[in-house]
């Protein structure tokens, strides 16, 4: 830290992102990503718009935008698009909570919800999930102060229903309910229908995860068109050329891929319950997952141990070091064959510690 | 705004940026982009870099930084790439001003600062610009506060010398000094050599102008380590996947482009000096510019009306409706040939006004 550093900071811990380590090529189920390259016409309208990165992007995004109005059934000017779904998360940190109106989320998910809180003075709250990791949505009726849900959740996988979400938003009628559907669409269920319906209920989606986006960098932001205004304003004095020539055309592209992106959600979907069964199987307790990710524990070797025995024979998981959840790692869902290897390695393991 | 925007930007006046008409196709010469399409090296790395938009960009951008370092003559942990330059500048103001710690800028700069300024509740205050535009180095000796300082300065794109520089940021040893860099490259003199000699210096820069890449957004700021330290810490805090795959694919390409980018500042500077001879004889008071634009009135034409009568003429510069300089327009340097369309307008114009 320099001298200069504001007091307001001097006490952030930031988030720390997966690890990308270099000594080494992993099988790399660690941070979520898509297994699956981006469809051809996604490279072809990325070198296309290259030839004119002289010039500044489009501050509105306006094709992207529009094209995605459509996809998810809003008017344009419900939508902000976003550098990553963490920008539209800080932004909607920003806008709608300070220190008259804190915020709650559970103890246990994305664990940039309380960073995000932190850099921004926000009083934050942390509501426990239930024994199962559940949320218990009881928690969450009239709590009287903004609300931020993954939902499916991180890293637990497990997915509300549209209903709950409802009962939420609507019993907290004067605070904002953020629901973070980064995983949404290997196997939840989107709440985006009723943004027309409540002004309080801000959805955050991203191109990370199921349309193979996460190195593009695109998020966005869905809701009643008054917050999405707010969301500019903060746009608009941060930096207004957000999303880059670049991943605009790439998003646009993507949008545009329906079988693909139909055909590679299933095949996710169909990697994971392979994997989870295999797991159950050795005696893993594996949650009911919604995502592109497992989180599971044996009950023959620690969290953190199958962790680093996996990353020793080549194979990346994540593991958090958090008391209720240390036991378990989570497992981002690959190709077939990466998951076969998945759990080859990890039945190594556990025959060795039953030596 | 939304009955939940937070009071704390509620009377937050965004940043405008250059108009971007989509009606009919303009010479655009408003918001100070380079003329020249990236080299084709840049395409095909980002074709390259496109098959991999599946994986999170790094977030140390280590290939893109190693790179810069070596360009720059300084070491990686004297560097953070960043979304744009404006990224950097709000990080740098977020990280070193607060309530305690106000900002100095001149009354007439780059309009990002007092933005970045009200954005963060910092109180700023803005020292007036010399009858002729330029800085009274004087005004900033041991001033008391940061300092913001765009050199060469827009919109007058007037330049101060390296000793000016050292000056103001030896006089305030306690306070940072950020000097934006961002039209260095067209005949400025970078203050980077000074980082290793002065702990409360920041330089920021970008890749928008010389390098062709205003479209995919990145800049960087240099400093002393500790002083990088705390910007990580807030990009961190904020996005740590600030820069995509894309981006710095395409930054790192084009800092190998030694020749194509000696070329391209030079030909922007033989247009400007083109451009400004020619102006000066149809009897423009011209700036004497170290940027890609020029600052220039005309005594037969108010700068409103030049503008508007380029516009309806195709030609798109930039005025700013700020008292002391609402006669000028701004002019950004095209190519030869567009810089003659201007010309020739102009002269019609001017013509028209005499009639």
């Amino acid at each position: 830290m320099s001298r200069f550093f504001s007091d307001k900071y001097a006490a952030l811990t930031p988030y720390t992102p997966g690890e990308q380590p270099k000594d080494m090529q992993y099988i790399k189920l660690n941070t979520n990503e898509s297994p699956f390259s981006p469809p051809q016409s996604v490279l072809d309208a990325v070198r296309n718009e290259a030839g004119r990165l002289q010039l500044y992007s489009d501050p509105e995004s306006t094709a992207l935008t529009e094209k995605a109005a459509e996809v998810w059934g809003v008017k344009k000017t419900q939508i902000l698009m976003t550098n990553g779904s963490d920008e539209a998360l800080n932004f909607a940190f920003m806008a709608f909570c300070d220190t008259d109106h804190p915020i709650v989320f559970p103890d246990i998910t994305y664990g940039f919800y309380p960073v995000f809180a932190r850099l921004n003075g926000i009083p934050y709250r942390t509501i426990p999930l239930k024994a199962d990791f559940s949320i218990c949505v009881q928690d969450y009726l009239g709590v009287g102060a903004n609300i931020a849900i993954a939902n499916p959740n991180a890293p637990t996988g497990l997915a509300l229903s549209v209903e709950s979400i409802e009962e939420i938003v609507k019993s907290n009628p004067d605070n904002v309910v953020i629901i973070d559907e980064a995983y949404v669409d290997f196997g939840g269920e989107s709440c985006v229908r009723l943004v027309d319906k409540y002004d309080n209920l801000l959805v955050v989606q991203t191109f990370s995860k199921s349309r193979s986006l996460a190195g593009a960098r695109l998020g966005l932001a869905i809701g009643n068109e008054k917050l999405i205004a707010d969301l500019n304003t903060l746009k608009y004095s941060t930096n207004p050329y957000n999303v880059n020539r670049m991943t605009a055309a790439a998003g646009l592209a993507a949008l545009c891929e329906t079988e693909w992106f139909e055909n590679n959600r299933k095949t996710v979907c169909e990697n994971r319950e392979y994997t989870a069964n295999a797991l159950r199987e050795i005696g893993f307790t594996v949650l009911n997952s919604k995502t592109n990710f497992l989180f599971a524990k044996s009950d023959k070797i620690g969290g953190k141990a199958l962790y680093e025995k996996l990353k020793a024979r080549g194979v990346l998981v994540r593991h958090f070091n958090a008391e209720r959840i240390k036991e378990f790692v989570r497992i981002t869902i690959g190709t077939r064959e990466q998951m076969e290897i998945f759990l080859a390695k990890t039945q190594e393991i556990l025959e060795e510690e039953e030596e």
